[in-house]
């Protein structure tokens, strides 16, 4: 397919056009979890990433795709948690392949910015393909950029925010694609991901890269590490850990 | 995800935005089957579309989606194909849902045009979804918009075109989606194709409709059903044929 | 294929043939949840199935499939738990497809039997399609009959059993199988479980229905109810809820 | 799950325990294709493993799954066909991973026994996962035992047989499982089988090694070869080709 004019006269687009605003995922309030309850423990056998101590497993990153240099992580641990600022992506020292992946966010609690300016920030598995963390809670946005997309992939099967300022926990299942050696993708990424306790992503194939602009690209790779986004709102993580399957 | 620039500033995109050029599939030279012989008979519990003799089963169709009204096919049918042209698209009469489906495509033997400007049409699974028809014999184009691909949505593994004029065969197994009642997709469509017997997708998922601009919508549907594009080049076909599974 | 020695002497087998013993799950400890605290909530869509008040959205079923003629329930609901009883299996009223589960369950504090004779039960999914209940905690069984298991066909990922008499949860994702005119199975049901927060089972095909003895059989169905199982051993259940997907 | 009186007097079963017999596959008669027809070449990238010469990609092993040692293969080529005979079964020196295979076969013109006796061979793919190759051409069998089953695990979804005599053709894309470091498989093998041209088997899940008596088994593996099962009956094998995806 291609529509023949298009090739004379191009048609001008902008980051919207990869806009997707329906289906509306249907508000769910989420029951009472540990997620709001401190002292919540991980299990045995996970990798912890952020213990709410330091940020020792770390680093710095430019953008949101591994980049060849890092230097040291200045987001702030305050009162056990990790916030996002200005000055970076953050990445950990650690890749993985196929896992499950426990993390928790919170919003600011004073609320600002509308759509996607308010409590923006983003977990890229791998390195590459971004799960949106947004503040959702009475703030609509294109579907396929809410909390719980796969960021211009897949529209989240509900909409299950917590109020800004309350914890918010993910319960990821990722396993990592496979490439071939034309560099071909044989077998996409599979992704299952649970929001505040609610299915919100059921057994997903992401087809690329995150892009803004345009389609997902297919890059072979192989383990890539947890990248924490930055977009200009003070986001806190808490009790971040990683179990290899 | 969002970039902040661009909510001040839109960045332009062209249909060209959605354009993947790499990794280039393989070209492979497939073997000779009997897509290129007289005489291949369907299964004895397929549904015939198209036998060669009349285009019975077809309408005329506006645009490459289900349109609200039909009129009779003006494709013209001769010596046993039915022929593309700029009349409208062909849309079966019947729908269908899960089903294996055959078809064979010839492009055409004098080449005229380049990249998506020959030899182009396209199979809209339900529809909705198209496998991409061209002419790629030493013809390059955009990889998610070669022959066997998802168009804008999957790269094919392998290029096993054939040579302009001469017959080639897809096979392909289709899966509908699976909708909820709020409308969203909580199971993709998904797709096998063998090319002239090469794979050249392996199960993979649909996320939403074919788009020339932007990204893959979400609509929910029933049984759809097969609609074969003119894109201005005289495509031809024959020996059309589903299995419902 | 056959061994042709078999045809004229049959080999003898027990239930046990159709036991697996390895690969072991490693034994992970799960990390603290709500399962253990009093008042959680459901999610505002859920359709609650037992809330601690009454069993009234039960009825008794003989057997482990959905059975002809029902009567009132005999389970005993103490303390805001409902206690499995010799007296039949107890058959959710309403029938489910697509589905979130959410149950937490508690074997018995003071340990009595050991192998598939201690803490033992069963949630059959459509009733048909058992996910195994088990006291598992330093006591050994078949891998493919344990806590976590798909019964005699998926052995779980890990054993992240709590101890007896602790509170133990069940999150399951749970995609109904597709049937064709035939009654074959097009597509089988997809199950994925948390068991205590712990992955065990990752978009696992469900090939048909639970069987004791020999191989599971291919039977097409419509929606059907959850079944708890009645084995002996008097485990308790609390907050089971239904998301419809 | 476990039925109490088992544990004390075990059931006797047979091989016969893990046979089912129903629902039954339609009959299809599918179309004339070229496997009928001398002169079908292997695509260009095709790993051929038998050109109809000679079998010098092949060696005796013993039994279905990879033997230990291995001698010269003692099977006959006549005629640009390779016979199986009761010397061993045969096994590629090459292994193989993910994959497109196409081997055409042809059971005795002369037919003798019934059932599983007759014109029984099998296809064990990475030397342990069988698919059946059966002469069912007006020859009833256990449906998870019939040409076109995933052997004991997936029953076919048509019988596409051809007369005995006639060449018949597998196509198969295979994708192998994974497994973790505790050995126990994060993803299973899945399977596409076209008989004939038509679809007998869509993206099917294989648990476990093919077991006659009892249950598949789970256990981690790299790369397997292809194993070409004897049962007595002399079947041909034509044109084996795979190509690595």
């Amino acid at each position: 397919m291609q529509v023949a004019i298009a090739q004379t006269e191009p048609n001008k687009q902008t980051p919207q056009s990869t806009e997707i605003w329906e289906p509306v995922p249907p508000v769910v309030t989420p029951g009472v979890y540990s997620a709001n309850t401190a002292g919540t423990t991980p299990p045995s056998d996970a990798i912890v990433l952020f213990d709410g101590k330091n940020a020792d497993n770390w680093v710095a990153n430019k953008g949101y795709t591994p980049s060849a240099s890092t230097s040291p992580l200045q987001w702030p641990v305050r009162d056990g948690v990790l916030y996002s600022s200005t000055t970076s992506s953050a990445r950990t020292k650690q890749e993985f392949g196929d896992m499950q992946l426990h993390i928790e966010f919170q919003t600011p609690s004073k609320v600002e910015g509308n759509g996607q300016g308010r409590g923006n920030s983003g977990i890229f598995l791998q390195g590459r393909y971004e799960l949106q963390v947004l503040d959702n809670y009475n703030n609509p946005t294109y579907v396929n950029g809410m909390v719980g997309s796969i960021y211009k992939q897949a529209i989240p099967l509900a909409n299950p925010s917590r109020k800004p300022g309350e914890w918010q926990s993910y319960d990821i299942i990722y396993m990592a694609p496979r490439f071939n050696k034309a560099g071909l993708m044989i077998e996409p990424a599979y992704v299952t991901v649970l929001l505040n306790g609610i299915l919100v992503q059921n057994h997903v194939a992401i087809r690329g890269t995150t892009e803004y602009i345009g389609y997902p690209k297919v890059q072979a790779h192989g383990k890539g590490p947890l990248i924490l986004q930055d977009h200009g709102n003070p986001v806190g993580f808490r009790n971040i850990w990683v179990r290899e399957l």
